[in-house]
């Protein structure tokens, strides 16, 4: 048995509280990694407030976590204790359905989340499976590598996913944890970068990102001027927007792609679609490998998100500070 | 100056009447085809009847046209008077913006569409751009040809574009004109083929035609047990669907392709895109290289569409035929 010190949701909206509880003896496939940093995502505070319906409490959020590995199942591949590893959204998939087999873990059925149904990274120790155990890349700065793990692996893969190119002008609605990052790796991408966001006051720090200009989402005149000029739009906001605007704004064969969770279903005029040869898509998070690919670009590239580092004992400060739109542009914990 | 005997509807929803037009000296850019055979599409309706507000009358339809050239302008590239072509949805383009020098001119913004302002295939002549009429290839059979130069590149472009391969489960929605040539495409490219039909009646015929089974599209029983299953479907109806019971019936990474102009927006759940990676998109007919490739391509496999031929001044009782549901499975005039 393990004991765990953790800060736990007792109730939907609660505010988080100490809280202790056990691990079994490790599993053959199982790793415990302690905790050193860990990020704060829009999918914690969800999750705290069962917005989507399957949040059990006591609920331990975080799941972008950086840590040690301290204890090893004997099945373990690929990792010894001491390694620097980081653990996202998932801590394990079934690893044999054809998904996983596939190389596309993150899409199996029965991918289990770090906080779902279990325990996540607001604590001073993580379980999770050694196959989503990420170890990370030499020289990465562990401060700041947590949010890769969700928001950044979130916004990466689409990019691959539509085979952004270098000659690319693209897009990125919503500048906030996950919509920074995208900028700085299409950046780093070399394309042509356009902010949309409805806050702008913020447009110094986000043209100092990279991004070529920023455009004011709530001007519907902003949108209309640059029409049939984008070749990818990624969306990191996960309210209703005026879809048509915005697919207005993509060239023939743009690609629009979502990564929030919008709920109400988007009403998509079939016929901008079918005129310019336009798709409407999504994803979530991406693969085990092309997280491990991200985080040798991060390296390279020094992509790092912009963080504001508070102590894991303030992690209801933190979440005040998120809740009320004040985060630049990513929280990270520390142990 | 160039006499012409047509049939045009004199106002929306009129039935077709004896009509004849003057053609000016031909451009030098312009060929003048006779016609030989002529399909009809649903999009003739639609024009006929002003359902998309772009109607001119007395407009003259059809523009699935097989014929002769007879007359050519000074400037014209590639084609010399008897050679067997082919003219679609599009008479012309500009040749010089940037989509047409790369070669999608099907998305060019001053596409000429052959029967919008313009008189169209049902007729003895048409005139168009060289670039738009089609050279047909050896061997193909001139009876059947027309409806591949509309219909047919509308359902042949959206699987080269989906990058489908012969290992795939596909479905096809609507086994009308345009379905019924998807099928047979779909066969001839190796893959599982499943057929979306609301009138189970056809089941034998699209059997014969290569689906490999049939699903009622009225059942929703019927698609929940496939789901997951398909890695591309393509819709040819243009009426509002349940959109998420298709989208769910689509394997993780799968693709929904429209090609029916759906007047409705399309009411898209996010979340289903988001958790499989999965795509919504849509296309108009396809580029000038790409029809000539489908017609090498139905020429080597004998891809044709089953139709039904009436002579042209029957024009009346085709359309009522093809109003009244009673297509099998595209209908082609002779002159």
């Amino acid at each position: 048995m393990t004991k765990i010190s953790a800060y736990a949701a007792k109730q939907a909206g609660a505010p988080l509280e100490k809280f202790q509880y056990e691990l079994p003896a490790i599993g053959n496939e199982e790793v415990d990694v302690k905790v050193q940093y860990c990020g704060i995502c829009h999918s914690d505070l969800s999750m705290i407030d069962n917005e989507w319906g399957m949040s059990q409490y006591p609920l331990v959020p975080g799941h972008e976590i950086v840590g040690e590995v301290i204890a090893l199942g004997i099945e373990v591949k690929g990792l010894k204790v001491g390694d620097k590893v980081g653990v996202g959204w998932y801590a394990g998939s079934c690893m044999h359905c054809n998904q996983c087999l596939d190389g596309n873990q993150h899409l199996c059925g029965s991918a289990e989340a770090t906080i779902v149904g279990r325990h996540g990274g607001f604590a001073d120790t993580v379980r999770s499976h050694w196959s989503w155990t990420i170890p990370l890349p030499k020289g990465i700065d562990l401060k700041k590598a947590g949010p890769l793990l969700c928001g950044g692996i979130t916004v990466f893969n689409p990019i691959i996913l539509a085979g952004v190119k270098a000659t690319d002008r693209v897009g990125v609605i919503g500048i906030g944890g996950l919509g920074h990052m995208a900028i700085k790796f299409l950046k780093a991408w070399g394309c042509d970068v356009t902010a949309f966001t409805s806050n702008p006051a913020k447009e110094k720090e986000i043209l100092a990102m990279g991004a070529h200009r920023v455009v004011d989402s709530t001007n519907p005149e902003a949108l209309a001027d640059i029409a049939g000029s984008l070749n990818f739009i990624l969306n990191t906001t996960n309210v209703t927007l005026d879809w048509n605007s915005y697919l207005v704004t993509l060239a023939p064969q743009g690609r629009f792609h979502n990564v929030g969770a919008v709920l109400e279903p988007m009403a998509i005029p079939a016929f901008t679609l079918l005129m310019g040869e336009k798709t409407v898509g999504g994803s979530p998070l991406g693969s085990i490998a092309l997280t491990k690919t991200m985080l040798d670009f991060c390296v390279r590239h020094s992509i790092y998100p912009t963080v504001e580092e508070f102590k894991m004992e303030d992690v209801n400060k933190a979440i005040k500070h998120l809740k009320e739109g004040k985060a630049r542009f990513r929280i990270v914990l520390k142990t």
